[in-house]
């Protein structure tokens, strides 16, 4: 496509207002998704969520597959990018992982359990329909992942954790039992199996503490 | 509804060869929904795939929702009271959790991850937009909560795990882990993080043995 073709904006090529309006427009979709889901959501109802005109919506999106697609990355940005990972980051032991436990325990309780993980659900309904946003969805994924891996293996380089743990491992464990607890939570509409999954994965990162070195001051 | 009532029957009111007929209108239902989602199914799809007019289908259930109930109910029986409630029945000790987890991981492998897990799946698409449906599959989770607990407690009970171990929270944990690795595994369309997580709930539920007794004849 060469530069003078007209079609959907890149959200690089916009002005600044034109980037608040682009994301207003998936931040709408975004909301509407995790309530009705992708199929139950046309761009009428992302129009008139986010107060804009369809030409608008067709100015910075080629069709709904790219507004989900759109909404895919904003998930994995707001989520990923701008909650877990830095607070993954700011862990320095076993006391700051529960702290981050109880963040995501506290956020479902104050909304229900309604629409499981973001990122998860979307994944869960688009996997067997549209290759590229599962791609995408998996994307997210690994960033989440890696996340929580580097925040195990600064605690094992920090000798908090045995040298026989293996970060990569857990972490992908942690991931799933967060993935599949919110996902039973949404369900069961309650926080409990969630809040059960991640109590044991984190009892299990704590029993892989080295055993306590004798106090050379008793 | 009095008897005479017309209507969609119930499964307990038909012949023999009705009940065929309904299983088949049901299993097509929840092969196609397994790769098309519950909003991507026509009643019209469901037909076609079982060979079956309109008008059968209408006989046996009044509309989709019933038909996708029915499916719930289908996915908990064959899924959870057929597979894996004899499964993990029939488990002795850590080595049948072993093949448990094999078993998982090989159905996956063979169908290359392809729609997740068929009740977890129809939870994370009808959570938000239908309450019966959400509460049947809650109710299937539950069963097989059940049953992964009822094989920790066999464990603990033979003496295989310490009895400070909790079958209650660990089978939580387990399922959690379970659904989120089958999610992940869809997303990635790879085994690897079902496998993982399950493994280290394995190891867990190992490293919960109690300490072996030295050998008297040693």
């Amino acid at each position: 496509m060469s530069s003078t073709t007209p079609g959907p904006r890149r959200a690089g090529e916009l002005t600044r207002k034109g980037q608040q309006t682009r994301r207003r427009i998936v931040a709408a979709a975004a909301d509407l998704i995790l309530t009705q889901g992708v199929a139950g959501t046309t761009l009428d109802d992302v129009r008139a969520a986010a107060g804009v005109s369809s030409s608008q919506i067709y100015h910075y999106f080629a069709d709904k597959e790219a507004l989900v697609r759109a909404v895919i990355d904003y998930r994995t940005q707001t989520m990923v990018g701008e909650t877990h990972e830095p607070v993954l980051a700011a862990i320095e032991g076993i006391d700051g992982l529960r702290a981050w436990r109880d963040m995501i325990v506290s956020v479902q309780r104050e909304t229900d359990c309604a629409g499981g993980c973001p990122l998860g659900s979307l994944g869960s309904e688009l996997a067997e329909l549209d290759h590229v946003a599962r791609c995408d969805v998996a994307a997210g994924m690994a960033r989440w992942e890696a996340a929580i891996s580097a925040c195990l293996t600064g605690m094992r380089d920090r000798g908090q954790l045995i040298a026989a743990a293996d970060p990569g491992q857990l972490a992908t464990a942690i991931l799933a039992a967060l993935q599949g607890g919110l996902a039973l939570a949404q369900i069961e509409r309650n926080v409990r199996p969630l809040a059960a999954a991640l109590d044991v994965m984190i009892s299990l990162v704590a029993s892989l503490a080295p055993p306590a070195r004798p106090d050379p001051n008793s």
